[in-house]
């Protein structure tokens, strides 16, 4: 078969301006950037106001091997399969970072015959958002340094010459590091404003890190917010710092926020790609599926339910991860619940389920694993099926989508299927990648019948009730596990945030994907186990509160072969490598 | 009189296809981001390659003061007074850094009735070419670092496993930092790769630091480059560290080199825009005027001048700076030298010359200096006098612009234009900023009737003999000074890039912009100076060695009332605060 850039550049691409008037777009609602991509403006949310508002359909996963089981392709696929059964379609994902394009082989437009095109576009800057919200983020970062340097050196005169207030920021408790969109572990920890002996000019020396752009509470914001006036006042609630006693410091407090949100404007819209069938997406943010809630803009969503009938999405990682939190934090902040879900489950990814094999990020994946092995298969379905409890626990309908890989045998993906079928739940052997549209037309088929039974949403806690309260509910309904334990420093963190009235958002698990619990080592279907919580961190502009499970890595590092090393241009501009 | 902010968004842009058109680009040579800028493709060159070439009009100035003496707006200006008069004519400018928008107040587009519109998106993202920079750089920070950090932790395994040569990179020199771009004064010195004890997930420490983009190599090779194939070679030539014993460790060598220009894609076609009086304008590149050359790009130059009979364009600082670099770095690459200059004079500027004022960046302006002060303005004419006379050194026809500010008086301006004719050369007084094109128009007659006598270009040195003597000729030809006094420092560096074969690039004098001398303190025309050069510095890609004379800032500050407070978005995304 084709590379994956190979057939994006030689597929039939219409001008994005066709793919807009068929969606519904009006010329004046579009800003094309070239004849591949365009953001599509808010004025389209005004004219739609009353519109039909289309079908959610949430494609999530089983716990994936480190190699990812196929949700984009299974997404994109699906969007192609419901175009092929007639259906008026659109896709909605969340923007590639260039950090993981550049350090890990492969892109992330999907693959093989279901892919967002053109690849290069959309795996490097796309329209730019990712480089605003680096810019929007680092400008606090540098207002919040500036602001300390400033009223330290000129302490008791700084009212007096600035017309602003002392904040009295504590550099102990910057707790606003910076980002960079690259995989660079040396960035992870650093000292900051080192000065010549004797001098200040480079302002006040401290402690800080940076994280991959991802991970910025911004990107989670452009992902939650309904709108612009949403976004403006959400960036202006983010705390940077607290003072030396203890009063958050935002940046609205010191002035930035405006800025910021100017900076943002752009990357507010969502820009329109096309998949290789012509099905019109939506592709808008990359927020994290771990510090943050994985799944791409509300905005997004909101301007595809008003042009089609049926628009798919994704959540990063399983259900226990980012679908978990499109149902309890994107949904709230939407207004909006999932109709249906779609669970991909692979051969592969049940077999390293059942706990056989060592699978490490960066490692090639071992060739037995595609080698039929019915034992394997029998134990890791345990972790399909909570996979799709955990989807009806929300009163959502589930349909299982078994993601084909070129070695998998018919007669096993058939006996997975009538296992699943054995279950009650929907089912299909999906060929995306392989054949588009047409292998995904069986899955479309079976989204559409699970579309026909209402959802019954049911949230998996109140935010209203204490933080303690709702991360054992998320550990025990969400994880099927016994409960939590807070570490001395959470308890601690979680009494200060309840003081300071954080109590009632909504929690962000920071947990290992590599299975339903914390713990990456207990695959399948783990029970019995209890969530550590080391520590709580406050997202007060994007809105929730997230708690740490284990080391979360929010920057990673660049291999020892990493994916750079393949690509380059020629002299006409053509990008070669970029899918190797 | 309005502000500029009022005045850009108040205006009757055209379309840009209809500016491009008008222009003589072809549709399919135009990528447009939105209506009101586009990119303009290579292919347009190759159309063209025969094609007419225009006449170079460089706008250079006095020594100015730390506020400017309006270059921007006189080159807008004096392109829309050709438009005026009837010529086919294009401006050519650099884009404006994000760092200094939000941190000084006003923006970077001109200024009045002659501007780049619109000028939000000319300050903040335009098409995203600045953050392209600043991420192929990052790209090549990360990559060093984690190649450092593996050669070290497998040691002599490294070749085995990974089929590379080891570099042995030596971590105390790697001279290629990082970049942000905004005014960050606490990342100019950093420690980074800090690990918690016991660890080494974190790279290996050491100390570095942050420019500003505008500051980066790969600015410079953005704006030097003559096409794609030139912009990947140079990418390539890059030294980023030195081995162990003393071997130049390149991006080429460490294989990042294409992954680099890949990202640069995009950003190596210039943005066009247009005049608020329709003159259509490439934007492009912006490399510092004091380590780099200061001077936008040489792809820009090149379209321009096979579309529009003349072209106009600006180089940073006074003409011991921008234009100085302009004639002897970017013509030798460009093989295209200047046909005329024009010379931007103010009262104010001249005044400043004089000694009398203490100005300083930050500080407000002393409304004493546009009273009318005969004194002053006669001891700083020795400023402009000196200005002409280097232009005319290099063999080009000089232009002299008198850039008239509200308060200044009809009798001391008049006093000025006369002294200026006294000397033989071409003045005009100019209120583009008050009334655009019409207030040009007589600079504009002046500027054809300098371009009827051809230049007799001379480059101030040749590039052949060593680095001491170019370095000497400068300081003597180019700055009416004695002579250069090399540190230790920079001797044995001098002696290290001869040996290596680096001896024949041009240099690029890092200096004070406030003097003609390398001593902000010596105004108007000063003589009897050595200058100290303390270091030279090695932009192999770029293809200059640079010179430090003195403390160079590669990295501005926040001041305690930044730009950025005024900055704001209302919930339809119009900004405001932006020119304040």
């Amino acid at each position: 078969m084709k590379s994956d850039l190979t057939i994006s550049q030689e597929a039939q691409l219409q001008p994005i301006a066709t793919i807009a008037d068929a969606a519904g777009i009006a010329a004046e609602e579009l800003i094309p950037y070239g004849d591949a991509k365009a953001k599509v403006k808010f004025s389209l949310l005004k004219r739609l106001d009353n519109a039909k508002r289309g079908k959610l359909v949430l494609v999530t996963a089983i716990t994936p091997t480190p190699f990812g089981e196929g949700k984009t392709v299974t997404t994109i696929g699906l969007s192609q399969g419901l175009k092929t059964i007639g259906q008026n379609v659109m896709a909605c994902i969340r923007q590639p970072s260039m950090g993981p394009v550049f350090g890990v082989k492969g892109g992330a437009a999907g693959g093989g015959y279901s892919q967002v095109a053109p690849m290069e576009e959309l795996n490097l800057h796309l329209t730019g958002d990712i480089h605003a919200v680096s810019a929007a983020h680092n400008l606090a970062a540098a207002a919040i340094d500036a602001r300390l340097f400033h009223e330290q050196k000129q302490g008791d005169n700084f009212e007096a010459k600035t017309g602003m207030a002392n904040l009295q920021i504590d550099p102990k408790r910057i707790v606003w590091g910076r980002v960079v969109d690259m995989n660079d572990r040396t960035l992870r920890r650093v000292t900051i404003g080192i000065n010549r002996e004797g001098s200040t000019a480079n302002g006040i020396e401290r402690e800080s890190g940076f994280d991959i752009t991802a991970a910025s509470e911004l990107m989670a914001i452009l992902a939650l917010s309904k709108d612009l006036k949403d976004l403006r006042q959400r960036v202006g609630r983010c705390v940077l710092a607290y003072s030396i006693d203890g009063k958050p410091v935002t940046a609205e407090d010191i002035g930035v926020a405006g800025a910021m949100a100017a900076i943002l404007r752009d990357a507010a819209q969502p820009t329109l790609m096309q998949t290789l069938e012509g099905v019109p997406t939506l592709v808008h943010a990359g927020p994290f599926a771990n510090i943050a809630h994985g799944n791409s803009s509300i905005i997004a969503d909101r301007m595809a339910l008003r042009l089609a009938d049926v628009v798919v999405t994704e959540g990063g990682f399983g259900s226990d991860m980012g679908f978990e939190k499109a149902c309890n934090i994107k949904a709230r902040a939407a207004d909006k619940t999932p109709d249906a879900a779609v669970v991909v489950a692979t051969l592969r990814g049940l077999k390293a389920n059942s706990g056989k094999y060592d699978l490490r990020p960066g490692q090639a994946l071992p060739e037995a694993i595609f080698a039929p092995d019915t034992e394997a298969l029998e134990a890791g379905f345990a972790n399909l099926q909570w996979h799709i409890e955990n989807v009806k626990r929300y009163g959502i309908p589930a349909v299982v989508a078994i993601n084909r890989f070129p070695q998998d045998t018919d007669e096993e993906l058939n006996w997975l299927r009538d296992q699943v079928a054995a279950l009650g739940a929907e089912v299909a052997i999906s060929e995306a990648f392989g054949k588009g549209g047409e292998g995904a037309a069986e899955l479309a088929e079976k989204v559409m019948s699970a579309l026909q039974t209402p959802a019954d949403f049911q949230f998996l806690y109140d935010v209203e009730q204490g933080i303690e309260a709702k991360l054992t509910q998320i550990a025990r309904d969400g994880y099927s596990g016994d409960g939590i334990e807070l570490s001395d420093d959470a308890r601690a963190e979680m009494e200060k945030l309840e003081a300071l009235g954080f109590g009632n958002l909504p929690v962000c698990m920071a947990k290992s994907p590599a299975s339903i619990s914390h713990d990456p080592a207990l695959k399948g279907a783990p029970s019995g186990f209890t969530v550590p919580v080391r520590g709580l961190r406050l997202c007060a502009g994007a809105g929730f509160i997230y708690a740490l499970t284990g080391n979360v890595m929010t920057m990673p590092g660049l291999s020892d072969k990493p994916g750079y090393l393949s690509i380059d241009i020629d002299e006409d501009g053509n990008i070669t490598g970029i899918d190797e």
